[in-house]
């Protein structure tokens, strides 16, 4: 049970940062790759079927501006790819957020929010706990603890 | 290994309808259920429940405007969600995909592009092809066969 | 009469303190709530469906980004729910105001503009006024003072 | 118990009328009356006055472009205002939608999404519904019959 | 000779002290106001009507968010009035420029960009120019002592 | 007293033709130009230079696109430039709207509203009327009856 | 002196073919070839190449949704890549712009109008110009015609 | 083998460097000029034609705003004119985008992301290594470094 971690820019690590933290919290085994689809495209390929080979079942790809990245690794594997929008500029990520999103069928990216690369990790967790039952249970617990922590939610204002 | 499409209107059927074609075509059992977040909350919620119980697997969701449905059935559940931005509208489903795609951490949606539903049912069968090894393999002969349909591509212009 | 602020997260604090400041000064009675609409859904069900046993009459709702909160408290009560986008992030608050704002029939949110409480209050206010004639009066006399506090408008530049 | 519904333009009328058809439905008494802010903004004013004298509860307000019409009402009385953005022109209504909800505190205009004017209908019968308890039962009522009829969501595909 | 600055708020007076500015430099007559189309509706128009009396020949109008002053001077006067959107928040001016600019005929406001109140100011000073030969002949030099100090045009980079 | 209608594109008559209809209903003369900024420059300013010889007082100036005609006439002329962003392609008009605006200082072009050629007649009327004043009478006296025929506002609905 | 077409769906034929008739109407050769990034990314590249060894010059790709296309080609060939945003659905073509021209450095895509392929063809044109002074000579002429059919400007409107 | 950068204010420096230093690095010479296409048209006009006259092969363009200055330039010329959107205000850029690309046929600019000036000198380049195969060269050689630099791609996260 393993994620491959790949983006554009050194300048997004900050931001993919938050996809590990979670993955480490969940105990799934990951790496972390900085390749961009217009820069090393055949690198990126081959990177991406060498992790296909090695055993890895999910992508996380974030990427800014044109964000080509995850819709380049979805259209050479199967294997489903969770998008990460990167705001960089003054559009604030819209421009990210519709490459990443927008890409043609049969080559979907599972896109999640502008920098929210914490719920790009949630939502690899929930693709492998289809598979796996006791990451299915660790997510169950882990909802049911985030529930209790929220119980008392009166606030003074 | 079932698919549940859920949809918030009936205007949505025409859009909704392709995701249906490409689980058949992959012989993936689905049901589909119209069911809206806002009108029918706690209907919704069992709804949901009982489909998890009955052992589906990943969920399709498709809404217009505010588009709270994908994010709903993510709330109550930790079986991935698929969501799908609906046209209605002036805004061109530009207010769905970002109600769809900005969900908050830790409940992402897993967001494919405006209108596009065949993409969230090939993103299920990438997501099931994880667990499913037969499902894997007729992806990678769909993707096989649909290059050697486009090898020629030179056209008169 | 009484009046329950919500908002979804911590962070949303300082904006949603210009509601409470607007009804402490027209002296109208209110609670304050952290719930998250994916977060704690059934929470957020119970704790609204105690309030309107408890004699709230008005909702006042805060929610940045994918903002399902004002709508999924307008979908378990018909008491008003007023809606407050809240910006987050690089677009500015306008994927809040989108899903705030575009709720279907016959589940509407009373949005007021983005990062805006103060005026969610004083709507608040206006709808209690309908019912009860002394708010109705205070307001009347607000208005006046605003209008007596501005009558001088020449300023040097 | 009586609503006012005001558009800037006659051929705002097949949008509006959704608006009185629902509140016919719920025995809601209103008026309507063609009046813009940009055009004849000293009858509008008169027009408004005389609405809340003669017993006017809410107002009901629908404009495209600029969209002042919403908040001009606001302006001149404190009885709470629902604005509705009309769409028109190449922009779908962004225009208005913004004009409309982003008034100034402490002149809100209580905004649905933009063409819905149905939602605003069943928004003021909330805000009555506050103080006319016969009206709060028929908006129960009226939840419940939409659970009822859309208990069976189950559809083919 | 005279024009008319009015603005909506105190914290817009660094943006329209640069019309102040420019008028001034061409020896333009002005008085400035501060006065809400939404708080003062009724001030608003004395003044505007007051101040055509006492001879003012162009007004200049700045307004941030749903800004209505612009369109709602240029509802009680035939008087020109220039239109200065300003941005506040997070959508960059985008509001108040839409709200400015898209008022309906016949009661145009002759728009000019997000914050630029000198460009406004110019806009004036050509407006009143068309009467006043003496302010064209000094428009006229100003422009060709600008492409003087402008004829050197190679720079080191 | 004179006006120039130009405008970038023979497509773009039946928008411009608005302009005409009220400046003839004005008894304002007028000509009427097809020229192009990006297309023939040279013969753009000489017939601006031209028309200005000829007594021009006011230019109207309506384009598409990236909409750089009024902007490039008022680099040539110290004449009021009123500029109509004219809608076409799938933005709405946007793109002409914001070129057309947000010209830099001191060049300023009158913007108003997207496709509203009409409401670009009445702000020239409104300039010339700074000086001619019977065409402020006949201004105030259209203003006059326009409010005398919407008297009576209310409708059926 | 030769260029290719290259696009991603046969629905993009009746834009690019704009491009096709430009360039025939100068004299110069050209392909044209579907072939989608997503779908078919090693044909693209080895194509790509083929055309390049084949003596082709300059490179127009058409692309609509989340258009990778342009930015795939200039990450597999240093010859100048020209993008072609294409309109498709409800986002009128902002999405294919923002993904078409926002490359990264040191892979531009020399971007157009929203579906304006004819623009596409002049700019390929005019870089192949830089080298073929024949060509150059033709734009030339070509200009001094456009000019010269334009000459006459006034219209009756 | 020249290349003129073109800017419309002083301002634009720290953007338009980028392209400077990129040339240099090409050993591509060039000259810079800050030009208004507003504030000084002709002498912009006599600038573009004189440094055609001495060897200018390609225009780099950097224009915020209206950014009408890529157009002007690309109107009186047909050497290629590379446009380089530059952000200022709120819009993020968006503005100068849109008028920088959407210029009408046959008068093209050739479109980098905003701000991104660097992109805008390496399109240069390759369109000046259509005709010059020593530049062609030491792009393919530039391209080589850059995958080598990028071999190892993983890192810690």
């Amino acid at each position: 049970m393993k994620v491959a971690i790949i983006f554009g820019s050194a300048s997004d690590k900050p931001i993919m940062k938050k996809a590990a933290d979670v993955l480490r919290e969940f105990g799934v085994e990951f790496s972390a790759h900085i390749l961009s689809a217009h820069r090393v495209p055949e690198l990126l390929k081959e990177t991406v079927q060498n992790l296909e080979k090695d055993g890895v079942e999910v992508f996380i790809a974030g990427a800014g501006l044109s964000a080509a990245l995850p819709g380049a690794i979805a259209s050479v594997t199967t294997i489903p790819v969770v998008g990460v929008p990167i705001a960089s500029g003054g559009l604030g990520g819209l421009d990210a957020l519709l490459a990443v999103v927008q890409t043609p069928k049969p080559v979907p990216a599972a896109t999640v929010g502008i920098d929210n690369a914490a719920n790009a990790a949630y939502l690899a967790i929930e693709i492998l706990a289809v598979k796996y039952s006791d990451l299915k249970e660790k997510l169950r617990q882990f909802r049911e603890t985030l529930k209790a922590n929220l119980e008392e939610s009166t606030v003074a204002l």
